[in-house]
């Protein structure tokens, strides 16, 4: 199953982008009567109709929408310091768009080796493992913001910081047991060198809970990765699949 | 805080090797006197310092063993196809090294893309994510094996598959709850094309319990690393700590 993406996908007919009618096209070689499906990126995949084989602008016909279609169970924004080797936070994109996560947030943080990041890398990374995971919904990747400013916004749900804290700090699976999963949930992930005291003592005062992510000394991505895997797995719980493959 | 690793560390004396002493004197500049810490790959952590400062073959004094340093709270062997794309596995070695795995196998199935493994190249990754993540023990990176050659070794402890069976699986985290920390548990984890039909019956016929990794469709190496945050958040489990950093 290969999924494409197109952006405005709300009427009957969609038109694919010139990457995208370039790869249906010209790779894959579809022609006019091929079933493709195309996904919106908010959580929407189209069963679709090919009706002009244009390898700069197909047309495709809907023939079907099937809303949240590899949506996560859970509502996930990971805010997080890139890390000075992009290739680390990238590949940590890749694997928490896998997962499912809705929203990744680039953080700047004072202690940052890291200042400037272009998110569109980042962006062009979750769009294609959303596709690969088969899932609708792409993580939005937003541009990026200093540590101070995103814990201005008002913390909506339950947040959580990952830092060495003075005093106690709970476990992300205790922090996360019981929670409901319409409940949002945020997680504060810092750079190489830690958040800074300040930032650390900010976030406290504005309702965020501080956490551990257990014994071992874990890099800034794998930090990320293990928690998005807490909060993956804490969803999948003790379900059962019967599977009629 | 900065880990060597030295092979033979059982007397009062430890030579490094060459390519530690390198790193060790003409690197990081070490003299005489200084304290250096060593790591035998089998858990324990020697607290040394340096009597000869020797670039091909740095000598030091033991003043202290640690035993058990950084070694995880469970027995986790991951035995899982590498992938077509090398660069994806090794990664996914580092990752799982961070968290805590005792051993790794490389797993030749009969849909496996990739039919040779260099496990040198896996071996050099763990030691290097071992040291970095301050831990005494280095995961065992075994030469490749195929999958039913593996399935003839006796199953100790408790084994799990991951696999798209017919009929029903348990969660990982389902199949973990409970479990005691000193139950070994092996992790099988195919290839892009997954298990065949009758690897998977051999496994079940073996012991082995199919699980699933949750809704999502994740590449290989993300199932393996999901896997290993699965073992290793099982036993972080609801433990809060008290840091007086």
């Amino acid at each position: 199953m290969e999924l494409f993406y197109a952006k405005e996908a709300h009427g009957s007919v969609v038109t694919l982008d010139q990457e995208e009618s370039g790869h249906c096209i010209k790779v894959l070689r579809h022609r006019v009567g091929d079933e493709v499906c195309v996904i919106d990126g908010m959580g929407t995949m189209l069963r679709c109709r090919l009706t002009d084989a244009n390898a700069k602008g197909a047309q495709l016909e809907v023939l079907e929408r099937t809303e949240g279609f590899g949506v996560p169970g859970y509502h996930l924004t990971l805010a997080c310091c890139p890390t000075k080797n992009n290739d680390r936070f990238e590949w940590m994109v890749e694997k928490a768009t896998e997962m499912g996560v809705d929203r990744i947030v680039p953080l700047i943080g004072e202690r940052s080796e890291r200042k400037v990041y272009k998110s569109d890398r980042a962006r062009r990374i979750a769009l294609s493992a959303a596709k690969q995971s088969l899932k609708a919904l792409i993580p939005e990747v937003e541009e990026p913001v200093s540590v101070t400013e995103f814990l201005r916004r008002p913390l909506q749900g339950i947040g959580l910081i990952a830092y060495c804290f003075e005093g106690s700090r709970v476990s992300i699976t205790e922090a996360l047991d019981g929670i409901d999963p319409n409940t949002p949930i945020t997680v504060l992930i810092g750079p190489e060198g830690d958040f800074s005291p300040e930032e650390a003592a900010m976030a406290l005062e504005r309702g965020y809970r501080p956490i551990h992510l257990g014994p071992s000394r874990l890099r800034t991505e794998t930090a990320a990765l293990a928690a998005v895997s807490a909060v993956y797995l804490n969803f999948i719980g003790k379900k059962a699949y019967v599977s009629e493959d």
